[in-house]
């Protein structure tokens, strides 16, 4: 199964619950014994910055899990909802606008 | 099948082709039809900037696919290798420290 089936049938399942703009990043990190230290704790706070050039994120929509499994893997997945607020807004100056 | 359960499968299947340092991105954005400007193309050269905080990058060591499925879902994924030659440097400048 590819990476891209595999968030096709977990958005099959998602979208059968709520239809909402959602953003779903992994990191995955295969590290060897001579890798330095580990810096996805950084890197998440590092994402989110540069996502909310794009997008606004409300903090308590955001949820973040780190798995380390052992020393060789570590995982980070980050779920953001994204409001639909800002888009609304933009919809409504636009009219304004025209 | 967890997304963590996933990796974890790609992972012991690349470990036994190749044992290095690895990083994998995936960014799936799930969007309404209010959403605005697909900005995934812009979000990956952000992201592999920062990761160079923390790793130094090899271009040709990056391979990225963006794959959209219809309107609504866009997949960006980012393969990175890492070389060694950092590590070992590191290693070395501590040895002579010592």
């Amino acid at each position: 199964m590819s990476l891209l089936d595999f968030f096709l049938k977990s958005r099959k399942e998602n979208t059968a619950k709520l239809a909402k703009e959602r953003l779903q990043i992994i990191v995955a990190h295969e590290r060897t014994s001579r890798s330095g230290p580990d810096y996805l704790p950084q890197l998440k706070q590092d994402i989110l910055d540069v996502i909310r050039k794009y997008v606004q994120i409300d903090p308590e929509q955001v949820s973040v899990q780190l798995d380390k499994k052992g020393e060789q893997l570590s995982v980070l997945e980050l779920n953001i909802m994204l409001s639909d607020e800002k888009q609304q807004n933009a919809e409504n100056s636009e009219e304004t606008k025209s």
